[in-house]
């Protein structure tokens, strides 16, 4: 299996330069008879572009959607669905000027040493534009996990050294979180963040931040281990993301410096809200919750029923106007500005990717669990 | 795959409950002409029993490899490798009271919604003895990749709440850790950490920690865009251990409140120290390091050729004399004392399969990477 | 990995209904710098459609192939290499009358039994066109193959009961086969035939046949014990072509009833045609062929360096003109007259798919074959 | 997946060198709850070695089988089931002979240059011995299957030139073909070849054969389209066994000379002895069977509930005691006589097999069909 496929049973694999004629995916697995039609990519698709004001570049990405295959009468036919995204508007030759230097923090040069060649366009296959296709796959998920009341939300936690309050508490919100170009649940926290933001902007550099995530009506014994546990496959697809650089459950690293007595999480029986549709668990299996959720979700690589919770970190963008020493194709110094609008901070954009590849993993280890008894 | 397989091209693959005949491994894909012998694998396995006195149990084990293929007068054949190791000595009579009970921060109730059954004795397969398998594969990826010059070493970076001094310092000593029972870079910390983790101990609780990683004379370009990347199988292998509840690369979760400006690493002509052996990259391609090094070793997924670094957290062990409430089979409450000899803090023996892991990681990408181009 | 993808480094995904919008495939894993454009994929889709007269439908297939990604200036960039054909000017409303009844020796049934639902129009996925995206992915790692030296020829070995001469006979004549509308390397052979297939088109009938293969210079050593060998693999290729019924090596079935003297291949010095360029030995081991190559060029799953060899049955084409007793959705009885102009023999149409899966196989095995030692 | 590795979901990885000291298989995948035991494994290993006096070599093999983990109290657990055989009693110096040179048929040549080294104790892991491993796999895969009613039964159809009639004849006794030192499922033809068996051994020769298999009470709708079709696996499955050269399901290679309106199978309502148990086909899908079967149970890659049958057709031993010419590591000419006691036809010991390598794609198959709607 190649570099770009992601998935055992329910797979997705994508393709396309930022600047080719089109990025895609190709969904193989997902059962025949889920209901999908066109409109359902396109609004994932059109997440990916929050409000104009925000962190986010400015860029016009008119991200339509094309089913080739895989759908008759508004239902999959357990064939692979190949969706494409023609790549309009883009001028190549404003990237000419990139042609022969190395952008700092970018792939540039990581790209060149692995395959002798790059398409130099904007990033070509490095760039955030790839994450179309992972948010059409991500879609397809979303539908097909939809049918099982499964629902995967992220949010913008913390942006520019601003965190806003976690789920546990009373202000948390998760509806203003779709409201803000931030994509943070609080409302005060985002507007003091965007404001760090614009000044960012004026000195040309960018911030990073993090993306939280919660999964609600997950059934519990989701996993394969030892090697394809839950938290592991889901922190493999946020490491894929481009500028992710770290990620957490439950605790997390705050779990470095809590007691055993702390973290271990108390059976109790299991809460009205958490998933048991009947028949999920063996015969003789009670029905158990785990109060405190430190755990978030997962023991042993096992979902427990309760909140899958995550956290993944974001770098600052590396595209920034400031000017930064590099090297070139010929090894030596350079100064760079990196001209155009780019993005500032991309937590918000990076939310529906969080999701879509939450629900790339969920998806696919929900068809495993059919088959482990 | 069935999900006790790991890797592409050089696979491990795991099997064996604590308390079955035996553990071991498989590696399938290492391949001809590496030298192989059992001492090797025998030497990694007692890293896993760090010295008396410390923060690991004080159980025996007698952890003695047999390689039962794949090697020929001490040079491995191209075909799969099993390693088992038998369990001696484990009185499966102890884990009775353990049958209808579940253990707070375990596996077992997960395991058994997922299953329908599970092995009590032990934890079974969900067991820290696992480890065993992936340490004896990682021994092999190690000999085939010491054949490179590559140089994996783990160590303790926190424990109890104390953390000791980082690469960046001085005091940073790697053959220090060696000596100490937490594994620790740093005597001073180290001692302070075991005294409380001797307290610990006597109030029948446990403590969490950090495993840090770091990879010399790495080649760059390894890695495979744009779900198979470096950052992504190594948070895979590490979130696939049993404790661990995160993963961060370079600046980690600290980039979330860094700018741009201060996350980039700049271009610079490749340090000495750095793996550039010739022919390792494309014509034309300069030989180019990054100079801060925030990144951690890989950009957009690809090494840089500058040191992989990365620190995983492991939650405090579950087992704790302490009573702890918890449910039965029947789903009714129950109190639990676990008792015997448990970790009290599992750094120090996770940092061999930390080590292991990232070993298997970097053995498949570096065989995936002969046929990039 | 699902269903629709071949291979495990140079891979092909396909995709597409035959009265979808398109079908086509996405080839991951090729190569970074392999010479590539539109024209090469052109000429190979082609070649499934041969001269009008012959035994061929003559639908007319506009079979114009657009590359969406993974090119960049002609050469490949090591990226998804995304390639679709539109599906033009099929009417659907001519497949009504097919919607509840199931065609005898098509996949009509089957298909519903496992998936609960069909696109009925001209078989959907099962349908031939699907080997579009096999013939364009197989035109990609033909290319791939091509800087290699090796080639791959398949012919038309029997149709309607008349063999022509094989490889061994003088009047074997491979450019004769690209000349005649049956692909057959003898032309009074072939004039007989398709004088016997006329005759089969006017009784509403159809004609089985046998499709040979051969692949020069290639390199030995190439297949992965001991379920990915050379054979195994070449067999499940071809078995995954619709109406193959059987696949065979060398002497093939016919050695049941040869003797161990007689099978045997006498190990001779390499003969001056196959290939053994310098280096793909390793040190030590001499050159040697093969002298009668009735092993087909592949012993213990592996390329001896001879020429491959290989013979693959095709059943008839199921959709015939003649009145057939059938079922229909409520499992009561019917009369099928299956209108339209099929294939009388698919033979012709299924060489370039023979040659296109084998260069599918080539192509992963040896990208293998740079990690074995 | 190294290519030692068989399947998807249900996996059996293979490992063992002939005179190592151990060879063996792990399944990974096979469900928590199938009944399992030693004697189990134990029986279907015994078959590897018909009564004395046939065709097979006289060599005692105590294949003791121990089951290292995956089994408690009886049941499977869900994890990996470890297996392995020593190879006792086997003097590898008997080989040092052999040591450099080539024997003819055998993958001695093949084997050195893919890996630069062989153990040549034997053929290693090229030798038939490798087959335990495959049927102990596939002693699990008939637990697994048995509890679905499905049964796979194979024989010997020819050997040394004699065929036996078929199961469409009154003479046609599977019991038989127990009871017989071939195999052979008519005792009068079976004498016959036997006689012709041991006139080839005091000749020094050996005779090829054929291995007919048949799987009833096979669920509708297993393959998965388009690459992992029921009939492409079982080739695939077919020739990765050592002497195999071809394989063809239902009429085979005789479809090349059959009519559309003879090898169309008529739909025909299902017949009382297959296998439809309730609830298996969706809502609306009616239970169909095909009258004749030459399709051998399989349309479109899809099995259709009625008997699976396929033919394998494996070439003489290779190993002969006549003299035979061949070339030394030197690359220069030398005379070989293979001393010892081999199999002059390898049919009977490979009727296991053929069902073992069955019995894995079914078990495979069937758990990928859990997840298809």
């Amino acid at each position: 299996m190649g570099g770009n496929s992601f998935g055992t049973l329910f797979t997705a694999l994508t393709f396309g330069e930022s600047h080719g004629p089109a990025v895609g995916c190709v969904v193989d697995g997902c059962p025949a008879g889920v209901p999908l039609d066109t409109e359902t990519i396109r609004r994932d698709l059109a997440r990916r572009r929050p409000g104009a004001g925000g962190p986010v570049s400015a860029r016009r990405e008119d991200d339509e959607p094309e089913i080739l295959s895989g759908v008759f009468r508004g239902k999959t036919l357990g064939t692979p669905i190949a969706i494409t995204v023609r790549n309009g508007g883009a001028r190549s030759s404003d990237y000419d000027a990139l042609k022969d230097v190395y952008r700092p923090g970018h792939a540039d040069w990581t790209w060149e040493a692995k395959y002798g060649v790059r398409d130099y366009r904007g990033g070509g296959r490095s760039s955030g534009r790839e994450t179309v296709g992972r948010v059409a796959a991500g879609a397809v998920a979303r539908a097909f996990l939809s049918g099982f009341g499964i629902g995967i939300r992220a949010w913008t936690g913390e942006a520019a050294g601003f965190t806003a309050p976690g789920p546990e508490h009373e202000s948390f919100n998760l509806d203003e979180a779709e409201r803000n170009a931030l994509r943070m649940p609080h409302r005060e926290t985002a507007e003091r963040a965007l404001l760090e933001i614009e000044n960012l902007r004026g000195a040309g550099d960018s911030a990073g931040g993090v993306v939280a995530c919660r999964v609600s009506a997950l059934p519990p014994g989701l996993g394969e281990p030892v090697f394809e546990k839950l938290d592991a496959l889901i922190a493999h697809a946020m490491l894929s993301i481009g500028a992710a650089k770290g990620v957490e459950f439950g605790a997390g690293f705050s779990a470095a410096s809590l007691k055993g007595s702390q973290m271990n999480d108390r059976p109790v029986p299991a809460p009205a809200e958490t998933a048991l549709p009947g028949g999920t668990l063996p015969p003789g299996v009670p029905a158990i919750g785990f109060a405190e959720n430190r755990a978030g979700g997962v023991l042993g690589g096992l979902s427990t029923g309760m909140p899958l919770e995550f956290r993944v970190v974001f770098k600052p963008p590396p595209s920034i106007a400031r000017a930064q020493e590099t090297r070139d194709r010929a090894g030596g110094p350079r100064i760079i500005e990196i001209p155009g609008r780019h993005d500032i901070c991309v937590c918000p954009r990076a939310v529906p990717v969080v999701e879509a590849m939450a629900a790339l993993v969920l998806a696919d280890l929900l068809l495993q669990s059919r088959v482990s008894r």
